[in-house]
């Protein structure tokens, strides 16, 4: 009995003129069958072509996990290969004959492509981004419930920055308790820290270095984790050790107001263009458009980048169940910058922030 | 000016009649820059043709991680592109015209390779993995020692498992402290921690669960780590909390003497099969041929797993300054199993062990 999802899958490739997906280890393996796969040399993937049952084709020696780990798909049929045989060959020799599309998860690698490509001479391969997207991008209401689960571990991280946030440290000192505290709030791995302090705070993809923090600074903090059923947290809060300095003082009440506008701006039927306009024009008419250097936010779930990407000139319409992030900057580089970012997902009545830990400039 | 990494894959590529390599970021990226690029929706990619100078496209966001990053080719020309440019127009345009076959590192995700097949309809585009691992595959020997650095932080976590490693505590009770102590050990991170307890140790690729460790149970503790330079450690002992089974210890001499063969087997002009062969025959002379059931190992440098395999059928000679695992393992599927796993180095003169911790098994 085929789930729920890959009947979707198979739905949304029919839409498109798609015969069969390749699914290959990633988040859209995960989301298809709850299987949570190694990246590994030895191929795992699963095959859904459109009107026939989907099968997986594993490795003998992942056989194991494969079983443990499709949870989601329960009846799914392993097909396993042995050390020296080709799953390539495997694949090729099962998918029904006559197919001309097959789409290939977008994070497969260049050799699998390639691969199939030479053995599938005959067939168009294609991206299968737009499929997956389309399940993907609008949360269920399990999912929803994994997000602010997520949103509430990552929360409880933020709350207790003023253990480890301290002058004299250094910025990796402290990534290393905060990754420790997402781990122990529940994560099962933290994906980054990024502790950004005094004029590392000005650049937005700063990881953690050696400077060590002084009073008088301020310090971004944009932290994620993985939750064990996949589902991702990312938050960015904005602390100061002592008073920072009066011009941040300023611009940081601008950046809150702008992220306030944004998340309250969500609701169905907003583009992604507009939404991010919400916060750019606030910030450009308080004369800081310069200084605000990226995209508003990106969409969040299994990966912790994924679509929907809150951009100018998109036009992608915002729908129940979309989950994305709300993340203006502003940035004077050399000197210092501010960010504030919120998980939300779209509801059919407006935004529901996923995180409630407070927005204001953390004095420590 | 062109460091000696680039200009040895200009000239890999030109045997084999490729006109330009496209490199996104993982460990291809890393070895021939430096830089440990994160892996993003937004583009960075190293563009090499063969007799121009190569290029890296980065995102604006990322201008200062990769001009940072890029410490083993400092010189190599930053091609910036803004968050509304296309990077796949920015590389084709400047692109030398002509091109006839173009190879893509093995790891680029699908959806780039599709659109670089799309906008590069005349150019044949095929898989850059035998020009990098022709490179990657003989270490130097700043990367020999990179490996013996990692094999002797790894040594260390072995040396004091019994810390962690008692009966009452789950599998992942102690996943967690070893994970912590691979960090405390030097890397930047644990990759994996495999703790296989009783019957979890005849299942070769089991994690850690939640299992609770028993008196005179063998417990399998397979465990890797990143450095900050980016090469690996991967080690394996076996450890049993009292006496193990009766049977559990012949066979286990059996596992020693073959390993221990292998290890001595490595030397230059051996191939891949026939060192995979000296084990295998070892332990199917004692009547365990069946419970082996995965190869002798893998390669290891910047990747835990990469060329050469060390596996039945391989023709692959090995060559001074290949790096792999010699971890044969012998299983009773449902019962116990064992495995010992050290990184060999192949030197003009022999194999070359970077793991001194002892093979024999752990009483703890």
């Amino acid at each position: 009995m085929t789930v729920e999802q890959i009947l979707r899958a198979q739905a949304a490739a029919a839409n498109r003129g798609i015969d069969a997906l390749l699914i290959s280890p990633g988040a859209d393996l995960r989301y298809l069958t709850g299987y949570d796969a190694l990246p590994l040399e030895r191929l795992t993937c699963l095959v859904i072509p459109v009107g026939a049952e989907p099968f997986l084709v594993v490795p003998e020696l992942e056989e194991p996990a494969a079983r443990a780990g499709i949870a989601l798909a329960p009846d799914v049929e392993l097909v396993v290969w042995k050390e020296t045989a080709d799953p390539f060959d495997v694949i090729c020799r099962r998918l029904p004959s006559g197919l001309a599309r097959i789409a290939v998860d977008d994070h497969m690698w260049a050799d699998r492509v390639l691969t199939f490509a030479r053995l599938l001479a005959d067939v168009r391969l294609i991206a299968a981004g737009p499929v997956m997207t389309e399940l993907r991008m609008r949360k269920t209401s399990r999912e929803v419930d994994a997000l602010r689960a997520a949103g509430a571990a990552i929360d409880s991280v933020h709350r207790q920055m003023g253990l480890w946030l301290r002058a004299g440290r250094t910025e990796r000192e402290v990534a290393r308790d905060v990754a420790d505290a997402i781990a122990s709030a529940g994560h099962t791995r933290a994906d980054f820290v990024i502790i950004g302090s005094g004029p590392n705070s000005a650049s937005p993809h700063h990881e953690a270095s050696d400077r060590v923090i002084s009073a008088g600074e301020p310090i971004v903090v944009d932290i994620s984790g993985t939750m064990p059923d996949g589902y991702r947290s990312d938050c960015t809060r904005t602390y100061s050790i002592g008073e920072p300095p009066a011009d941040h003082a300023a611009y940081f009440a601008v950046l809150h107001a702008a992220q306030t506008a944004q998340v309250n701006a969500v609701r169905p039927g907003i583009t992604a263009g507009d939404l991010d306009a919400v916060g750019c024009d606030i910030i450009s008419a308080a004369g800081y458009g310069p200084n605000f250097v990226h995209r508003t936010g990106h969409g969040i779930g299994l990966d912790v980048h994924e679509p929907p990407y809150i951009m100018a000139g998109s036009d992608l319409v915002i729908e129940p169940g979309m989950a994305f992030s709300i993340e203006p900057g502003i940035y004077l580089p050399g000197r210092h910058g501010a960010r504030i970012e919120d998980i939300v997902i779209c509801t059919t009545t407006g935004g529901l922030p996923v995180n409630a830990v407070t927005h204001d400039l953390q004095i420590l």
